[in-house]
């Protein structure tokens, strides 16, 4: 599969995360031979819990499959940049590749604010590749937010 | 209760994570009105998970026990700075008040290196108290660390 379509299944699971209500961001994580190890959507408000993004699903459930608490030269999809919570763990599981869709200028922790990968607390540095089927991302994003009419469904 | 005290269920967590093999590391949540509604000790190794440091497996059972995603007005104590990771968490939490023990100036990312709550991308900045029982922390970090004698328990 190309990275193109390993963002397909990342989009795949955003959109079903709007569905379910959740703001939606979906995540996928791929073995060094290219196998998906691991697909989620967004459910902070399903689970009641913060912790609970696509990334921080997406690297539980990869752990457990692997049965260890690093994915070296493992590779993460994501459709938005990931926030500083989710960013730093990705370093502390190790993760190789961070390919991800839209900017985040509002919650972001990789290009903007605190950039978790600059400082030398981020014991590992995972290399980045952005702007990966960005607009479908931030349409997506744009799309549910413009549906809350004034909700109050923050990431 | 008071802070101290609280202080030291967490260091009772710190403790017992150690007798696991765990790095230790303890925190405890604390409701408004001064009850325990979570303490947790680290448990990154027995559950395989990256992300089961003290401060997010004390967050994520009082969140579940409260059943929401935010614990305005709640307050964590913890023996060690949070890395990067736990700050964010405990801002998304919206926690009102973190003390913790030791610094942490190769992993911390509270008063170091990224300084999550020093960027606008972190959308609630709980007030935070340091150097509380900092010296029993330390020296349980550090016995545990000569412990390992050239083992690889990095936190």
């Amino acid at each position: 599969m190309s990275f193109t379509s390993y963002m397909d299944l990342a989009l795949a699971e955003a959109r079903a995360a709007a569905l379910r209500g959740e703001v939606p961001v979906g995540a996928v994580i791929v073995a060094p031979g290219g196998r998906v190890v691991a697909r989620a959507g967004n459910r902070t408000r399903e689970l009641r819990d913060p912790t609970a993004h696509a990334e921080i699903l997406a690297l539980r459930a990869a752990c457990a499959a692997l049965g260890s608490e690093r994915l070296p030269g493992h590779d993460l999809y994501v459709t938005l940049e990931p926030c500083p919570m989710c960013a730093s763990a990705l370093a502390q599981a190790r993760i190789a590749r961070i390919y991800y869709g839209a900017a985040d200028p509002k919650s972001g922790g990789v290009a903007q604010g605190p950039r978790i990968f600059s400082h030398p607390q981020s014991h590992h540095v995972p290399e980045v590749y952005d702007d990966i089927a960005a607009r479908e991302s931030e349409e997506m994003l744009r799309a549910f937010f413009a549906g809350l009419r004034g909700g109050d469904a923050e990431k």
